[in-house]
């Protein structure tokens, strides 16, 4: 099993994801893909009139702030364009895909956090109302009577919270929490770089291998900028909760899933 | 079993449906529903600066022009918006719901017509490039899998070509055939009137009952208008392939699944 989960930057090349998990489904690879839809979400939202917001939490991490609003047009990208583009993708290539939310059948579960901490001119405030949260749990068993069934997972945010609210949740962390509760061989989060990079935006410093036991180096999480670091952090985590390797790879690329099996990209294991 | 389809016109109780539901799955009630979204598809529609037109087809009946930009807009209503909606207010009732479209899982299968006729000034012309259909076959294996594991389905159009395409259909239709497949004890078709009316809009002109074979009777067709027309097609082809009864039922109202199963609205038997 492999979990592939890809990213919502500018860039990626869903044709060439969709073509690839095709491939590797037909030569009998079980796959489950995960999917963002980050950068969509904030077009349309500004072309809906509602424009993105981002947190600063005290840690320095980054969310989004998801009124009911906002919350309604994440499920309208993530849920509606991205996940049926993929599905769609997957179909005429012959594989027949099921696209599902964190909601569905309870897949992603966790615990709302209605109010969220962040920084504004040093301070620490509070906003309330928040639909967001972080996955704790994730429900194998209608992922497994699918796969066995021989159809194709495609996952997306939002999550469910215990009260049965939409939450939005980090896709990453997702895909690295599914990965770990099927210990998976390989949890591949392709991104528009190239990997993990040293120097970001240079490609060329791309770190090649992390050694499982160092992925949580000061040396590492300094060099992971902005949601990289994010990405980090679910690698720690999949690699701790028994998957065989977490793989940082480009979906910009043609075969880019074939590509990060093959080792291009950063490889922590 | 029992289908329940939900129009997507204004005024429709989503809330009261959810809640329904709920309460006749908690008791043991077999049923899947069936929704649209065409009246939030029309305004985000015109927000995104990509207004609905519709086609007048030569025997009068109309359908929403879809083209590529119209199907990423439907599919974000009607599978995030609408979809995921009804799945959270479900999940909020306890109900383990599963949210698919047609796409997912081939569940609503049928041709694409990409070449579409109609009329315009009197004359007919033909649009090419719409990504609409009609479903000819539904797959009710996937259904069947999540019924018996307990998870209540949720499903929507689009629905997908045999070629993989993603394509507009009929919702009507689609739950017609749906519950004709299963054989359904009922079809509910609820909206945002009280049933069939003699004389639309009068709500007091509500006709109470049809006998099947009457259905396609021209005095019926005469006082179906519009959308309603559809529904009465729907009608005449479910009673015929062996569904207990259709009614004809109102969305607005607290119950509206309960009192549609007790005779309120249309019962066409």
């Amino acid at each position: 099993m492999i979990v592939v989960k890809v990213g919502g930057s500018e860039g990626i090349n869903y044709e060439a994801v969709a073509k690839d998990a095709a491939a590797l489904w037909k030569a009998g690879q079980k796959l489950i893909l995960v999917h963002g839809g980050s950068s969509e979400t904030n077009k349309i939202a500004e072309a809906l009139g509602h424009p993105p917001q981002f947190l600063t939490h005290p840690g320095g991490m980054t969310s989004r702030l998801t009124d009911r609003r906002t919350l309604e047009i994440f499920e309208m990208v993530y849920c509606g364009l991205v996940n049926k583009r993929i599905v769609e993708l997957l179909q005429r290539e012959g594989v027949n895909a099921v696209g599902l939310s964190g909601l569905d059948g309870r897949i992603f579960e966790g615990r709302r956090k209605e109010a969220v901490k962040y920084v504004e001119g040093g301070k620490i405030k509070i906003h309330r109302g928040d639909f967001t949260g972080s996955v704790e749990r994730v429900n194998t068993a209608l992922l497994t009577l699918l796969l066995e069934a021989g159809y194709l997972p495609v996952l997306t945010p939002p999550a469910v919270s215990y009260e049965g609210d939409a939450i939005n949740t980090d896709g990453d962390t997702a895909a690295s929490m599914l990965a770990t509760s099927l210990k998976a061989e390989a949890l591949l989060l392709l991104s528009n770089v190239p990997g993990l990079l040293a120097n970001f935006p240079d490609e060329s410093s791309l770190i090649r291998e992390i050694p499982a036991a160092k992925v949580g180096d000061p040396a590492y999480m300094a060099v992971a900028q902005g949601r990289m670091k994010k990405k980090v952090l679910g690698a720690v985590e999949a690699v701790q909760g028994g998957v065989g390797r977490v793989i940082f790879g480009d979906a910009r690329v043609e075969q880019p899933i074939q590509k990060a099996l093959a080792g291009a990209g950063t490889v922590v294991r």
